[in-house]
């Protein structure tokens, strides 16, 4: 190694040994006969010091043409500061230099390298490998990497075995749009990147490889909105002989081995909640459950006395937010806005403060009497000091709108602290659900996933209410992960392919092979992928998956940094057998 | 679970338990009053055991119907057996049934799912899935996945941070043939599959990530030989501040912790040999050095006595093979005849029998005495007993004939047990190879391999003498990994740009990002990647790759079992904004 210890290692017991290190020029303070350096590396950081008349003046010059970030290698001897700086560990010490060698020369980065950069984030993208030298975005790759470590422990403590399943497949055009890669072999012809090793982890249960995990990555073509990427990283895993409870309990284990590992936190055990209770008390398949404020439906107590608005709605449903009965007229119009707005959508914003006093304000007291909102009141279980939200009409509509002011009143009360988790199973999710574009049945999971065997009876006469033993893992209202126990025999398969519309030649020319593999002995098997960027970002504390992704791309697909996609040559496209069509401006 | 245990754990202490297990049918033999059936998991097979009379008929029933990898759930109570089978870890006991279910049937399968299947190759493809319950090709996937988990633990322990770089990249003209995905979003512009995540690592070095690795998949277009896969998987690594000899012992390390706590075997340290050494004693830049059998040149004894073939020759080396004296006729013209074909390219072969007797007796006697032939053996530090073989001609070509000959010597004589390892270090690669097909320079190893720094002022007068900061670690024979220490100015990178026939424009185009960077404070660094599935084969010792491969594709690119690559809608090429040019026939 060019150096004997890294930035971040020495300490006061180091004191008088000659070392040599190496890193990037932080910071230069030049007190004219006094010169510090800040030495950093990935390590840490180490002050070196430079004196005039006790240093060679050769040394001392180069020492100051080091500008921000040049590569240093320096020898020297460890000294007990005189003011120490117990904000960092080597604060006790710095190096008396006495030898410096400029190992590469910097231009001025374009931004600083600090926790708190100036550079915005088109330039932090374009010269992504500066913007990895911050402390922030570096350790939340190391958070990442010691988050794929941990996961491997536990899953190989329990006989999960990683495999490695191909990245160039098949296309299909279940789910979401496919990447293709043509191939040059087989002219005419296309692979096609994975959504998820989907098929071939059930293929792998039908081997008897028992348990199978895999952090790989995942590729789908959509149209990016903000924090996603058309790169991805799955934690895939599937079990055999197994029930829904072996699965739920297995990977709530991986969840509370990660926060125990990685954060220090103990995490009680994961609760249950069926899809139709996440969507009655919180609106929302996947409920932010920090904070209580659970949604109260209100039909019978508020229809009949004559307030239109009410009376002609499928739902009449509130929440109770704590200590905010006086909330102003300003703040109580401002939430009206908000549920107003097109994308939650709701007509008007109904309140009823519940003053200290013991009495009702409320915004419809034109029609409900101080008895009938003390009856709100008690249903909510509202105190004096609450004030009570109610929205109405057509049910999905209301109660999507009432999750997203819920979610809003959670952060306006600071319920949702990033420091705090709470994780949830919900089950029992819709096997299927009606699209109006396409006019049929689309697999809310996958195609794969199994009906529950008592709902198999309605899959004739009520699609809809068929239940599929799928689930998925929330903490704090942001979906990580999900699964479902699979089909694993052939009629059944082709049954859920036929209500999806496929034909019988269709549903063979994609999944025949799956098919076939379930007529050799396929075993019961289920399993679960989590989002392991999402994950990551979660357990970093942080609202964009970004900056745990160490080369993303931006919302328009593209790394500008390396600046691509870009053009091929013509060869390249004639030996692929494709054309590229004229693009129109 | 649906199982109690699994079918590899139970033992003479568990008898009188009352177990579920869960499996596949091995095997089931009917004697009429009894009936065994072998169960099968990944973790072993226990036996299950049924006696008419003393088990409901329904149940016989049943076990009976079962065939061959049928799905069973089967409880009883453990008893010792009758006669014991020492062979299998659970022999000593069988389950008593009382009760099965059938989780699944199975269609007969196409092959036997024994370790010596009668399944052809291209039937085990297309059934990869019932080739995968072989316990061979299973536990080939488990040493897999044991190199990875040994692989991680050892660069672990040396603060090696794994960090996913992207998949989807950019097309670059050098090396081999990329993969091309081409983007919706951005009509007529492709992303390409990584060859290797190569400049990415360098960047996350220039970022001071320190000490990268990362287990990744990466693909290359080429023409499939035997045993190449279009994706195939890197162990691929970096590190930074660091000498040439560093890498060399931090991954001599890793070859050895995983010979230790993978195979349990202590390898010695591995020694180095130039690139001119190789090519010199063994024709070959990943000699097998399990055995000796050097190469010994001849020039200076053997010219001037009139044979033509040897006067007119560049050179005359041979190799001596001990205890072969005896070789019959037909032996020595099965070899003249192997070196003869094109694929060798000798012209004849010389040999020299050293008989017990002290005689010698040669194909060139006539040219030869008794003492100049003494002289050769001499030089061969050859014994009564031992045969020499001699090759001549052009260098290049006969060291290469004859690296051959001594391979399938050593083969023959039994020197290269595949249980026996022997590892190398090839260093001091040349920098360039000159390309008679292009007319022009092209990097042996990668452009950004770092040239020695004293035989930079070669460049210029003599390229193909410049040797590379460049090493390939060599098992057996084998190139398992190979790396060098990187450019890492902007200035140097130009250059070898420029010598290898970019344009300023062109380099500036496909890696404009990366001499960008070097310009930020580029630490010296330097790598290696090490091809995962040949290391995997190596410790398994395999001659194949693909058995390590969970789903391989067979040398068309294709996937069989899934078929594919297939065609893709009219709908996907049209978003796509590219044409399939009609097919020739």
């Amino acid at each position: 190694m060019l150096r004997t210890h890294t930035c971040g290692e020495l300490r006061i017991s180091d004191v008088n040994k000659e070392v040599t290190l190496t890193g990037w020029v932080q910071r230069l303070r030049d007190k004219g006969s006094l010169l510090w350096v800040d030495l950093r590396d990935r390590y840490g950081i180490t002050q070196l010091f430079l004196e005039e008349g006790k240093t060679d003046p050769a040394l001392l010059q180069a020492a100051r043409s080091a500008g921000r970030e040049y590569v240093l290698k320096a020898k020297g001897t460890v000294v007990e500061r005189l003011s120490k700086n117990d904000k960092m560990p080597t604060g006790d010490v710095e190096i008396r230099v006495t030898s410096i060698e400029v190992l590469n020369t910097s231009k001025t980065p374009p931004f600083t390298i600090e926790d708190n950069t100036d550079g915005g984030d088109d330039l932090r993208m374009k010269y992504r490998y500066l913007d990895l030298r911050r402390n922030v975005v570096r350790e939340s790759l190391q958070l990442r990497h010691k988050m794929a470590q941990q996961t491997r422990i536990y899953l190989d403590s329990l006989n999960f075995i990683e495999v490695e399943t191909p990245v160039l497949i098949k296309s299909t055009p279940e789910g979401a749009r496919d990447f293709v890669v043509p191939s040059r072999m087989n002219p005419g012809e296309f692979y096609a990147l994975p959504q998820s090793p989907q098929t071939f982890k059930q293929l792998l249960m039908v081997s008897g490889f028992d348990r199978y995990y895999q952090i790989v990555k995942c590729f789908r073509d959509e149209d990016l909105r903000a924090d996603r990427q058309p790169e991805f990283t799955q934690i895939d895993c599937e079990m055999a002989f197994i029930t829904q409870e072996d699965i739920l309990y297995t990977f709530e284990g991986l969840v509370r081995h990660l926060f125990k590992n990685v954060k220090g936190i103990d995490m009680p055990s994961v609760p249950h909640m069926s899809y139709d209770d996440a969507m009655k008390y919180y609106g929302s398949d996947k409920p932010d459950t920090r904070f209580e404020m659970k949604f109260v439906e209100l039909n019978d107590i508020t229809q009949g006395k004559g307030f239109q608005v009410f009376d002609s709605a499928e739902l009449v449903v509130g929440i109770c937010a704590k200590g905010c009965a006086e909330y102003t007229r300003k703040q109580l119009d401002e939430l009206t806005e908000y549920v107003k707005k097109p994308q939650i959508g709701a007509k008007g914003l109904v309140y009823v403060q519940c003053k200290a006093d013991g009495t009702f304000k409320s915004s419809v007291d034109k029609f409900y009497s101080a008895d009938d909102l003390k009856t709100w009141a008690e249903k909510f279980n509202a105190q004096p000091g609450d004030l009570i939200f109610v929205l109405s009409g057509d049910a999905d509509k209301t109660r999507k709108a009432l999750n997203e002011l819920r979610l809003k009143m959670g952060d306006a009360l600071g319920l949702r602290d990033k420091n705090k988790f709470a994780a949830l199973w919900v089950i029992d999710f819709p096997l299927l659900e009606w699209s109006e574009d396409t006019n049929r049945w689309h697999a809310m999971h996958h195609p794969f996933t199994s009906p529950k065997p008592e709902d198999m009876k309605l899959l004739e006469s009520d699609p809809g209410k068929v239940r599929a033993n799928a689930y998925d893992m929330v903490i704090n209202g942001t979906e990580v992960g999900g699964g479902s126990i699979r089909i694993h025999d052939r009629a059944t398969q082709q049954l859920m392919f036929s209500k999806l519309g496929f034909s019988d030649e269709e549903a063979k020319k994609q999944f025949g092979f799956l098919m076939e593999a379930f007529e050799y002995g396929a075993p019961p098997h289920g399993g679960i992928a989590f989002g392991f960027d999402r994950l990551c970002s979660l357990f970093g504390g942080a609202d964009s998956i970004r900056d745990f992704i160490a080369f993303p791309k931006n919302n328009a697909g593209r790394d500008v940094m390396i600046d691509t996609p870009s053009t091929i040559s013509q060869e390249q496209l004639t030996e692929l057998n494709i054309l590229v069509k004229e693009i129109k401006k």
